[in-house]
């Protein structure tokens, strides 16, 4: 058991770790040469250009004013300073309200633990119930509720302060879920007009033999909808012009490449051998070659576009449907169009940018049925994941490899390769696991087939979070993997799975203290230094970058990562909600994480992270049916935990407390929810009529044409007219030495949290 | 344990019963006397009269036509020629579905015995464990997976059995859900115009300062569905009025009553005592008292009627909207209409007679607290119903009485009495629970706020089924209160609790054959012969009847009463499913009562049962899935059974079963639940553009004008023009010696039920 003394030990170590990170980031993102990494989301705003244009040499690369390392903390309020609204707009409404899951957190928490420390802790200190007793015990047990004397009378504080922490806390949600729901309503009421509302995403058009599919969506809605359909988009399959577009563009960069390099040195026409990797084969002119492969892949680029518009085939049973009003979509999305509820399946269509084109044929049944087995196939995942990595890691020992590969038995067995050996990989089969998990369950939810990438990504949040509360949580709690709790939990009573893991629950709270510092506090300096990024990076623009769009496309600005970021957070409410009554002690090292977690995430999210889709946060449900989730398995311990103290009387009371907040959820739900998912006919009318009155003769028809076109298809044909790409085309040099116009750009927003010199 | 003997005995004793019955109602209901209870679906419907009119004096009291006494079963071909469509159009879709139910048992549970018989029965015969054992047995024993030795290759059968009937049972239910929704679907479709098509329940109207609920209506859909509204008809709280015009109804008929009795004695003008109950008080004439009491209540009513016209308080925030066309009120039903999902709230209205008033007017969030108040009054009631039973029954003993009123004690002291208190007392306060149960459970539906009788139906038939499972089914397995059986549960792992029950399963065959024969075969030959209904209309004409409309009034037709008669259907469902592989024998006793309980059930709907209101067959989805519940809890209990039986190979192939079966529900329900629940829109266009190219002029308003107003102003207004009322007011007289005009109407459908001589 560790005592106060191991815990300040642990926290000054992470506080340090943490400091030296904050160190590192601030004296790395003002070297000019890292701007593309710690700024890149200005950067694909257009809002900030390379600044290795200008400036003496050292100074392109190196920061030499000294005075700006000394507020090397600067950032923190910088990234504070940017008041909501005006995050919504640089950022999206997505990552304003993902900041607002760690406000949330504080709102919360700091409530909670103030009250906990003012009551709680004089009650449980106040005992000798760990002292009388033979039990090793540390000083931190002394704060906990183990120093209550079992039977004591004292428990009564502990069920008023879970009533008090329960109310408290639904307050907060309450009044979190009315704000973003109204956040929500008002950013989609006051969006300038956007294709998606007035386009609803039509499924399961029925095969006809007389008429394609284009025809038959034409008079299904002229029939069902008349006075108020406009026009349409079908879904071609794209995919293999996809590839061909893909492969082009590779092309061009490389003539980009080649063209450059001529244009530098003017004597030497560049040229290349046509063989493998342009080891060998006949030695050509680089730029003709490219010029012709291009011309020839241009050709067969048209050609394919051209069968896949006249193929019949190639149109799978989908469109986007749009209609003259907002009122209309609104109306054909919420509704059911014919008697057989699994044909012209309606829905509001995602965001042009977040629609995710492999998924928009599947049939129904072949849906239900990849529900089934995705579900069966996550059981396994998150139960029996142990068992092909305890396999690896038996063969991954050095006799198994020796056996196996009986050859490199001499270097095995080298005394440091062996130690390395041993103490690595039986864990990397593990980690590798762990790294991947994400991207597995992505894989999941592509496979069910949701059609929007924002509900890509809250699928796979909700299997994560299930995935972290087993293995993590709970495998913490209980040690042993998750099919022997299983297999535990199935041979017990309903009765004792919450004694089982509440008697638990007090001995961890000093590992969860140290998880939060490791994994919190250090974890969440580490994101804002970007180490990964910064090498591969420099490592690329050092051996890849040819040309200015190559150096654009190694900058990776990354995404908020909903999918494993919210869950994180969400194991912090779980610690938290579960500990504020049990050791209150471990309350101020989750505060700490949310605030830090907080300014952080801001600063990455003005300056870093590029926000790929806009779902005017759809997944705010979820972040609170989490929560009350969270709340509930709290109650449930405290109850397994207090029913092993003699504190039976207590038993009636605990049991009203996860009641009534189920019920509060459904209430919540009922109240809030369909702002997330229907869209109400008033607003929708009041835009309409606002918009007819401001410009009668707008061409809306021209507006939508090409809105849902598949991005291959934009590829093609704006490839030479995209704004970003002309940009570059104007000055495709890269020669610092030679032209000196522009510096950077001054920034846009006073509030934006760059210091750049 | 019983025997086949036994079984053999009990199961001649319930048929003879049974055979009494049906010989007690063949020879009652050809009595003209008796045509009332055994036919008064016709006289409802206006197709028959009564025979009292006509014929012999004898004849009218007492068939005297030998013949029909002969073809005592002849009304079991009759009730079954009716074909289903003219049966949808005489008793309605709900009516007709229902019946569908027990030919769903028929066609489950046939092919489901006769592979059983063929395959199981052979297998568990040719064992010996029961002959080795020292058990006591009996012959069925001998027939049940009991005989099979524990660890036996044998259960290989039972298990694909178990697979086989689950896929049979999915099959058939499938097929008929598909069946059902069509059915609806076109029931829907093939409707003649009716209000409801075009009318949407608007509830929760927000208060407004300056506009009343109507304009606030009004002007709502005007903005919001412009081009589509037509008009709207406010909900008035009108239970004050309701009970004036009650009161008024009352005195009409002693009204009635006296000019009545005048016109037979004209020489003896009738008089009244005004005081209690007639006995003191001052004697005056009886009709002018009558009538001039009638008159101030008429002026009352008036007032009343004006007062709540004219009163803005007595508007409910609640109202029926029209539309011009279905379309548009299938795009307002399915729609949300604000951006708080709490105001506003629409729905598809439900038909004028299936609106429940009362509930109309309640708050979105008195609703979620109501419905956390009912869950917890249900759960009490269904677990600890024993309680205030037990409390009552430990007051009704002899030394109880003898206690509370020791005056009594001679009295009670007569042996006679005694034995009577002692054998009769504590039962009969269980017996009056259990007949009140549907009552109470009807009210907590009421309370709970559904604004139609059928969804009021539907959820106590919820609530019952649920308490049969647990009352009736575990609670005859495991003998105890549920509540001890709660205890229990929550003692148990969740491997255990299946086991349990599993094994105390073939054990109950015997008890459960025995009340199949007693609740099942006796039990529906008891409905058909009505002897409730038949014993109070006769006491009610001997006594009360005072005028034809009284007659009319004594007639209780009844309902089919689904909140009561479908859980118990589902109890058989359950019982077939889980003995299915366990004790086939169980199997002929159950389809004998699908059988039966058809034939009797298809009788009552043509000849007796009075449809109150007609939702369309909208609890199919509550038979489905129920059924599908019955067989995943005999999955489980199987496999709970097998474990025990040392067969642990079959654990995984048996988990499999009821995850395809939730799998097949969810996927069932995404493909025919819409067609309950929601309204297509090309169904709705198709029959708009129908009407108007066929009847363009029609004038929709004034036939939707007054379609739902409360019955109570319709009664008012109304009263003296309602059709049926006018017919008994032609001929008011009740001398059947003095005309001699009318016999009995011929029947109008060559199909029905009837064999009246």
């Amino acid at each position: 058991m560790a005592t106060l003394g191991d815990i300040g030990v642990a926290a000054t170590i992470n506080i340090l770790t943490a400091f030296a990170f904050f160190l590192a980031f601030a004296i790395l993102r003002i070297q000019p040469v890292n701007d593309r990494v710690y700024f890149p989301k200005w950067y694909l705003k257009g809002l900030r250009s390379s600044p290795l244009h200008g400036g003496a040499l050292v100074s392109k690369f190196v920061n030499v004013d000294f005075r700006s390392y000394v507020r090397f903390l600067s950032w923190m309020p910088a990234a504070l300073r940017m008041p909501e609204p005006e995050l919504i707009d640089h950022a999206g409404l997505d990552s304003a309200v993902y900041l607002r899951i760690y406000l949330i957190g504080l709102k919360i928490f700091v409530p909670i633990a103030s009250l906990a420390f003012a009551v709680m802790v004089p009650v449980n200190w106040t005992n000798t119930t760990l002292k009388r007793s033979n039990l090793i015990y540390s000083n931190i047990d002394m704060l906990s509720i183990s120093n209550i004397p079992t039977g004591s009378r004292r428990f009564w504080t502990h069920l008023v302060m879970a009533y008090a922490f329960t109310f408290w806390t639904c307050y907060v949600l309450k009044r979190e879920y009315e704000i973003v729901a109204a956040m929500r309503l008002h950013f989609l009421a006051s969006e300038q007009r956007r294709p998606d509302q007035f386009t609803v995403l039509v499924r399961n058009v029925p095969p006809d033999p007389d008429e394609s599919v284009s025809e038959l969506v034409e008079h299904f809605f002229l029939v069902n909808h008349p006075e108020h359909y406009l026009t349409h988009q079908v879904v071609y399959n794209a995919n293999k012009l996809s590839e061909l577009v893909n492969k082009k563009k590779k092309l061009q960069n490389w003539l980009d490449f080649y063209e450059l390099k001529y244009s530098r040195h003017p004597s030497r026409k560049p040229s290349l051998k046509t063989g493998f990797l342009g080891l060998w084969g006949n030695r050509v002119d680089a730029i003709d070659f490219y010029i012709s492969k291009i011309d020839r892949l241009t050709r067969e680029i048209n050609l394919e576009r051209d069968k896949i518009l006249s193929n019949s085939k190639s149109v799978m049973p989908a469109a986007f449907v749009s209609f003259k009003t907002r009122w209309a979509a609104a109306v054909c999305a919420q509704t059911q169009q014919t008697r057989n509820p699994t044909l012209w399946l309606t829905e509001w269509a995602p965001e042009p940018r977040d629609v995710y084109w492999d998924n928009l044929a599947i049939p129904y049944v072949s849906l239900a049925i990849r529900r089934l087995i995705i579900a069966v196939a996550y059981f396994f995942l998150t139960f029996f994941f142990m068992i092909p990595i305890a396999f690896v890691q038996s063969l991954a020992n050095i006799e198994g490899i020796e056996k196996a590969v009986p050859f490199l038995k001499p270097i095995i067995e080298v005394k440091v390769i062996k130690s390395f050996i041993q103490g690595f990989l039986p864990g990397i089969a593990l980690k590798i696991f762990l790294i991947f998990l994400p991207d597995i369950l992505m894989l999941m939810s592509k496979f069910e087939g949701f059609v929007s990438r924002s509900s890509l990504e809250r699928r796979s949040a909700t299997r994560y979070y299930i995935f972290q509360f087993i293995n993590v949580f709970l495998g913490s709690i209980i040690t042993g993997t998750a099919f022997q709790q299983l297999d535990n939990f199935m041979h017990q009573s309903a009765n004792d799975i919450p004694k089982t893991i509440g008697v638990s629950i007090p001995m961890k709270a000093t590992f969860f203290i140290t998880y939060i510092m490791v994994d919190g506090w250090a974890g969440v300096a580490g994101e804002i230094l970007r180490l990964k990024p910064l090498i591969i990076y420099h490592l690329k623009n050092f051996f890849l970058v040819k040309t200015e769009k190559d150096r654009e496309e190694a900058m990776d600005p990354g995404t908020l990562g909903f999918n494993t970021g919210e869950p994180q957070i969400q194991l912090y409410f779980l610690l938290g909600l579960v500990y504020a009554v049990v050791t209150p002690f471990l309350l101020p090292f989750i505060i700490i994480f949310f605030v830090l977690a907080f300014v952080v995430y801001r600063h990455q999210i003005i300056n870093v992270y590029n926000q790929e889709y806009e779902s005017a946060a759809a997944f705010w449900p979820d972040v609170h049916g989490r929560i009350i989730t969270a709340l509930i398995v709290s109650q449930l311990l405290l109850m397994g935990l207090l029913s092993t103290k003699e504190a039976a009387q207590s038993t009636p009371l605990l049991i009203t407390l996860p009641i009534l907040t189920i019920w509060f959820h459904r209430f919540c739900k009922g109240c809030y929810e369909p702002a997330f998912v229907r869209n109400p006919l008033q607003e929708a009318m009041m835009k309409d009529t606002l918009e007819r009155a401001r410009e009668p003769n707008f061409n809306l028809k021209s507006f939508l044409q090409n809105a849902y076109i598949h991005p291959v298809f934009k590829g093609v044909e704006d490839d030479e007219s995209d704004p970003a790409v002309e940009e570059f085309e104007e000055e495709p040099v890269l020669i610092p030495t030679k032209r000196k116009s522009r510096t950077n750009t001054p920034l846009p927003s006073k509030y934006s949290g760059s210091s750049s010199p």
